[in-house]
């Protein structure tokens, strides 16, 4: 059927939306894809309907091929599930919770790893029934703090989540690296440039998990790959290599040294420099204690949190977060440190945490026998060469300190470089974290019970629309990839002339019934306008019907490279239906 | 791609699940198509997704065949449209509401006429641009009182919403007519057995409409016909015929009879033809009024409210609450007799409810003329010849009394009998309700503003996967239109021999090469079990590859018919592509 922009729901922007952030926020609204209803929530008009389409028709095809099988479940979910495994609560204000006419507790899926195992346990008993992999293509709904961006970041989207369920883990291993392959054949298939990067499993529970990212500036996730090998990580998976320990025989001893108005690490590494002590200090070798306090899901009370770390490093929250998750964290306030009068402000040392009974975590850098320069719990103190593991210890190690450019890749090859990028894909081996709770067990062939692992993998569907935008598009509008433009060919009628018209007419039905996806332009506009519309609503081929039609010739516009090529009307029907089958 | 019963996520059941209450609810469970997750919310199979699919498919191509441009709204929308058209209140508890984190109100879409009409708003100016028709398949919601029969009645539903938006009142016509044309059209190609009725407006408001309803005795739906003419209406809609008003001249005086024991309308028609009067009494010479009380949506205070009608009819609380939405009306209770005294039970009449400002509605059958047996007002008192027009007025008529059947059809041709339908599709003329409210306008030729008149039509898809199975089944199993089957063929392997199973895989692989969807049950069941799904899972042919293949021939059976039939081999492909296709 051919659609006729003289009748198509669009109306082209001129102007930019206010509040558009990104291009391909930006792009997606003047060119009459979008239209936003209410915060992170977005109208899809046909044009976006139609990309947002062919980007599940190829998701599917995939998913089917790996002998995926589609399945659907509700949005709206009752809470017991949910309670069972936590998340009910882990979820915190990412969670829309609602209440039935009964008072009955709801929620909307954020994601289903509860009900997809309870399905399984409910049809399946025996180990011959494993592996199975199910899916769904399904509206999600997130309540986002901060929606934004237009579809990239929405609070209610598309995803295809599925989910493996294997006996052992051997199996899940297969069964991750088979998302991993359908992924990658999927992300290629839409021409996307991404990497996958080592991730951490958040919310969700579980081992390994990788993310794909697509190559994007304007991404909210930053990663970092290694210049030398193939290591890439999301920046909250990156794990510090830790030195070897030093043997704590000749350090000197710890020396506690009045050092007054110095309650920053610049200011104390000045002191110390200016000290005559015939040492060069640096930031590095000072030891900063950060005051945190934590909350765990659903409990009432913050705990307090030191964490330790080279002076010469901030805290980044979002490495913090994701390794305290499902815990809240913030930064302790004024109130708090008037609440704990043994937290000295600015001198804060490892002692008195100890002393005080506060949970205490290092940096992994912090080994067995580095010495440190850090606060003496006194004001306007700090001690010097306080050595870990001969004057004080920790409770643990924590990745809390940013990753910079520059530092050594956990792989040992190579230093960090940054990049930042959209998170489109996320594979968890999630193990037996929901098949436990739910005791979802296959019986063996000798009758026994085998709890089965399982594995879920996330792929964003709608937001794929926002991302294949903000990979495709120029100073004029959208430049779609072929396998997901709303159309196959945007056929211009450029002239008033009766005999343009019925020649566009005639080679627009003709596309038609060769099964060609014809866009035409029939409005009464001037060609101006319409050339405008064609090059932001970016079909990748615009047909132009114009004066030569009268010498037999029309014009074939590729709009990726802006080549124009004239082409006999008697074999353009052919020319571009090989265009569009290749 | 061949589906294969070995690794299909199915397990059909054998017992009926205890809450099923319909045949199609039965199936549909112990076929596998779907799974209960909440109380009317339900889990799609891979047999139910895939039928829920192909009608989907019908549906769109059928809408978009009408020119109308398919869009997508999110399902959690902002409260704001809602409160301004009053349906934020007129929906009551069966609207889904929620908060999102920072306390703003929202609600999950129960349909869209708010969100379709801003859109609308937001894109078109000018005249020239209408008329459109713009439709969603979308997730709608709604919070039952009484979820039930599975997927006919959920909370969480799929539906096929349009809206037409017209110039003038022709226009909404015309666009009302195209939609019952293609609502005709798509339920004729699904092969249902349907009736379309006159219907009321219920919370939408506007002004015609009509219902589609599939025949079933287990539906909730009771609608009437005239055994002559085309009328048919659901009970619902039925207007009463009045009969003429009579003149007032000579007609007995009214008089009040002491009548001991006797509040019901039984034992006043016996006391009054014991009398001696020499007249016969039977129930519709009495007027029964029954009080009731009404809430306006959003109002704290109940209004009390009368009803007359003859007293051979009792009220149908169905009619009263459509004549009365979106108010909700309740009957009286004990508490509310004795907070108004002046309410004389069983022997309550029109006179008290007029003294004491009570609002008065009758039956059309009361009209001007009519003289009736009612309540005087006093204990044991009972009233003669109490005549409308002249001894007591009405506030007007309500359609409240109980159609039956034998009842004069309302277009004066034949009378009614009465049948039970399942609501498949509404469409309404909507005119201006909401285009008012959000100043809807274009732009005219003379620069003048004109408001668009609208019409709002939905169709339950996933309703009609219910609907279809309540029509099409026997006591073996589902008997699906070939239209709507999840496969086209069942292929069954009846035999243990390694060249019956090699010869049913090349059939299969044939057929899938053909175009055919196939389901091929290779597991190593019994043939008898496999046969059994085979009748329960209700593909319409089923391809029986066993014995007879050693002498060249296969099985093809006729679901419905049960026919079978013996065919060559090598002619069976060709043959059930033509079956197919036909």
């Amino acid at each position: 059927m051919i659609t006729r922009m003289s009748s198509l729901f669009l109306r082209t922007l001129r102007e930019d939306p206010a509040d558009a952030e990104v291009p391909s926020h930006r792009l997606l609204v003047r060119a009459g894809y979008v239209r936003r209803v209410a915060p992170g929530g977005y109208t899809w008009l046909p044009l976006g309907l139609r990309v947002l389409r062919r980007i599940e028709h190829v998701v599917r095809e995939e998913m089917n091929r790996m002998g995926a099988q589609e399945i659907q479940f509700p949005a709206l979910l009752p809470k017991e599930p949910y309670e069972a495994t936590g998340r009910w609560t882990e979820y915190g204000d990412n969670l829309f919770r609602l209440k039935d006419r009964k008072g009955a507790d709801y929620l909307l899926g954020p994601t289903h790893e509860e009900l997809f195992a309870l399905t399984v346990k409910g049809e399946y008993t025996s180990y011959k029934d494993y592996p199975v992999t199910l899916y769904q293509i399904q509206t999600k709904y997130r309540d986002e703090a901060r929606p934004r961006a237009g579809i990239l970041r929405g609070r209610e989207f598309v995803m295809k989540d599925s989910y493996s369920f294997d006996l052992d883990d051997d199996g899940l291993a297969r069964s991750y690296q088979a998302h991993r392959d359908v992924y990658t054949r999927l992300f290629d298939r839409l021409g996307l440039e991404y990497v996958i990067v080592a991730a951490t499993s958040g919310a969700m529970g579980g081992s390994a998990s990788e993310e794909f990212l697509a190559v994007a500036e304007t991404g909210e996730d930053t990663y970092v790959r290694s210049t030398e090998s193939g290591y890439a990580a999301n920046v909250e998976a990156v794990i510090t290599p830790a030195p070897p320990a030093k043997p704590l025989e000749g350090l000197p001893a710890a020396q506690v040294h009045h050092t007054p108005n110095t309650p920053t690490i610049e200011s104390l590494v000045a002191f110390f420099n200016a000290a005559g002590l015939g040492r060069e200090f640096t930031a590095a070798d000072t030891l900063k204690n950060v005051m945190l306090k934590t909350r765990r899901p659903g409990a009432k009370e913050w705990e307090l949190l030191g964490v330790g770390l080279p002076g010469d490093r901030e805290v980044d929250m979002k490495r913090l977060e994701a390794s305290l998750e499902p815990a809240e964290v913030e930064l302790l306030e004024e109130a708090d440190f008037r609440k704990n009068p043994f937290l000295t402000k600015g001198y804060i040392g490892p002692k008195s945490l100890k002393e005080n009974g506060v949970r205490y975590l290092v940096d992994p850098r912090v080994v067995e026998g580095t010495a440190w320069l850090t606060g003496a719990d006194q004001a306007d103190h700090h001690v010097l060469d306080l050595v870990m593991g001969r004057d004080f210890t920790a409770d643990g190690t924590i990745e809390a300190a940013e990753v910079r450019e520059g530092d050594a890749s956990p792989d040992g090859h190579g230093t960090l470089v940054a990049a930042r990028g959209i998170e489109i894909g996320h594979i968890f081996q999630l193990g037996r974290k929901y098949t436990d709770t739910f005791s979802l067990d296959a019986l063996g062939p000798d009758s026994k019970p085998i709890r089965i692992t399982m594995g879920s993998y996330g792929l964003g569907v709608s937001r794929l629309v926002a991302v294949l935008a903000e990979q495709n598009f120029d100073q004029d509008g959208l430049v779609w990839p072929r396998e997901v433009s709303p159309f196959d060919v945007h056929v211009v009628i450029a002239g008033k002339d009766e005999t343009i018209a019925a020649g566009a007419e005639k080679l627009a039905a003709d596309l038609d019934a060769a099964g060609i996806e014809v866009l035409l332009d029939d409005r009464k506009s001037s060609p101006g306008v319409k050339f405008a519309d064609a090059e932001l609503v970016g079909v990748p081929t615009i047909l132009v019907v114009g004066r030569g039609l009268a010498s037999g010739v029309v014009e074939v516009k590729d709009r990726r490279t802006g080549e124009r090529e004239e082409i006999a009307v008697d074999s353009v029907v052919d020319h571009l239906v090989k265009l569009v089958r290749s």
